[in-house]
């Protein structure tokens, strides 16, 4: 956390140019991310008007992993901002045909884009990208492998943040696979800049973090003790093929041990709020009715997703 | 006929809230659709002109079945009108990675959208989703199933009225495998809330509809029989497989017994007009200087799709 | 070069309707696409502002090749003039399904499109698209089998115009897969037609054209001899296929006898421009220090080659 951000991030001004991750990022350039979402809500009506603060910019989806969900929020994001939108199909394009990733990216720029949105299984792709563009292109990483998902955690901040008065009297625990999760990295990123009381982080111990990755976080093995008086319990979605890395024989005893379900809420705070940056595996990490339950945020999440989203392509796109 | 539409598409006053199907929909309100239809078509000359009625709307399509036809039409009416379009690739979403139905159109309503076109091969899913939406978009039935295609009945209700003057002097025959067509379930009911005279279907043994299903119609085996003095032949599409359930040894000798050819639509009613709702079977179903010839209307039924379904989008979604 | 064009291209007033190949073009309607291609970068602002010069228009993209580079091209191009696209799947297409064609096509129309632009692996299908279409829609090759690539043509002549005073000073040669190159036909129609001083076709004798194909040029099989003296570098990219058909053991092999390395570059005129339509095969036809090098203006070309589709679009859509 105390490391500094990656040299392509900000500007020599301090601005942001491109947003890669959240480590580092200072808590007022977070929270102006956030305030600026808040305004979008409104200006945008809830998202049911057009605002044509990017028109005639370009927006180029760029995933090398499918993702309709995240892929859909960024459309949506930019279109209600009036750009214009590239979903640059992957599977069918050069860089399957032997094209190198820059080749394709130099060119994509060449036609004149002003956003690359992209999500990489390999982590730092993004920033690589970031590092050799030509252009005064930003780029917004949509997930990098292991690494770093900032709009997720900066959506997740944006949900909390209208739920909660005060993040310094926060207990949040996050459940799962940490050790190969985007979205744990960017929340603990997140949540720590904006100064919550404890972080918690629980995993079975194959798919603990290594140790001294989160010194400002707890690390459980058991999600009875990590959920005691938490008032925010986020799950992560199990990859099936990770829970076998886990030596957890079956779903029904990952739930069993690591699932959220409404008993095991009982033990957080009063009120505990309850995320899951989605797609859920209903009665695998979560309960479906504690997903679906008045404490679950989880679909708030998906309608702040856009927003933040906006947010992060107004504040990179708008300077002229 | 008499049967009362699913709950789900009509609000208290009697208003459309969703498109699901047109059994059961009151004539007036099928005529409204038409009316508006035909003033779309001016307004927006031709479909040459884009119009702003829903700007800032959110059409979704929904797709789980290809269908670039029909796809394709859906998305140039909501662009037309000004509304934007995500086209939601199912292949590749998280409904294969195992999300529920439901949990992706919750999660597709979060991201804020006012419609969903669905296309699905099981009857009934586009009312299933109608039923379970959190918010107050509407569903559009784009075909499900062998259940209903409401779109195509009044896009053909619409090719048909521009041509004829009196419905109540009609007599439209239907051929094909009327069991499992969606089209021709529309069809009828469209034609009958219009007050044809007659409704003849036509079909293979194996490929008739259930004895009952159809009480305002006669049934037909022999299609010598059934086009006689017909004023309307609407050929429907075979599919192969289905030629092989009815023990049809070649498309040769359907064609034979169940297309239209010149000859035999010699049988019909002088200018008797002929219909099929794509694609074609050049040669199956229907000849070629038959599908080509003067009497067709195959291509302005095509026309008429989109503006039919500019008219339901703006219906459905114009209300504030 | 002294054919007439296809009789389909110009209507009878000698005004371009479709583009289809430059093949037989008057110098003056080329450099007529050239100018107003200048004219939109400056009225784009080089593609930051987006135009509404098509607003209300439709157009299909109809890819039967898999190509994202130029299909994306042409999108931005008619979005950036405010038209609507449809970037219509082939794949997963009707006709796949078994219609032809033609259908589709007509289908497309009766939507109301104004212009398909087609890519296709069969030489002629643009034409034959343009000889049956129903409606004044337009067709754009956007390159067919090995017969033509004209916008490819048009974007090379814009890029090289801008850096080159006198064209009928011009030595130009192209290298590479000649005999199945739509690239360097296009290339061949554009610079005759603007009158360049020479231009020489250079390709393994197996990759040669046929003699007589091209009387205007001289062709070369040793590189070396060709790029003598020459102002302009036209590297092909090679398909692997093509290199086993040339009898040429390996890539490596394949680029001391064909590619461009600095020290090649050398043997040719100073300040010699190095142009490629992309994408490149780093170390196969050219060095990456050649593509990357200040001689390179192969992403320039990739930039006029948005600007030539808006300005074939503007021309052949702006009638009314």
């Amino acid at each position: 956390m105390n490391q500094s951000p990656p040299a392509t991030q900000l500007d020599a001004d301090g601005r942001l140019r491109h947003l890669l991750t959240l480590e580092g990022l200072p808590r007022t350039t977070i929270c102006a991310l956030l305030d600026r979402a808040e305004a979008l809500r409104a200006q945008s009506r809830g998202g049911t008007r057009r605002l044509d603060l990017l028109a005639g910019r370009t927006v180029i989806n760029l995933f090398f992993e499918p993702s309709t969900r995240t892929r859909t929020s960024f459309d949506l994001a930019a279109q209600r901002l009036g750009a214009q939108v590239i979903n640059f199909d992957i599977a069918s394009s050069s860089t399957v045909k032997g094209e190198t990733l820059l080749d394709t990216v130099h060119t994509l720029e060449a036609m004149h884009c002003d956003a690359f949105v992209v999500r990489h299984k390999e982590s730092g792709t993004p920033e690589f990208i970031a590092q050799h563009l030509h252009s005064a292109a930003a780029v917004l990483n949509a997930g990098d492998g292991n690494r770093a998902h900032p709009t997720q955690g900066l959506l997740d901040a944006l949900t909390l943040r209208r739920h909660v008065k005060d993040f310094s009297a926060l207990r949040i625990v996050i459940c799962g696979d940490i050790r190969h999760s985007r979205v744990a990295r960017s929340d603990v990123h997140a949540f720590s800049a904006l100064g919550v009381r404890e972080l918690r982080l629980c995993a079975p111990a194959e798919l603990a973090p290594d140790p001294g990755e989160f010194p400002q976080c707890s690390i459980f093995h058991d999600f009875d003790a990590a959920i005691a008086s938490a008032d925010v319990a986020i799950m992560l979605r199990l990859q099936k093929e990770r829970m076998q890395a886990a030596a957890i024989p079956s779903e029904a005893e990952y739930f069993q041990r690591y699932g959220l379900s409404t008993q095991r809420l009982r033990n957080a705070a009063p009120d505990c709020l309850v995320m899951h940056p989605g797609p859920i595996n209903r009665g695998v990490e979560i309960a479906s009715d504690v997903a679906d339950g008045p404490q679950s945020l989880i679909l708030q999440q998906v309608a702040d997703g856009v927003l933040v989203r906006m947010a992060v392509l107004a504040e990179l796109l708008e300077r002229d």
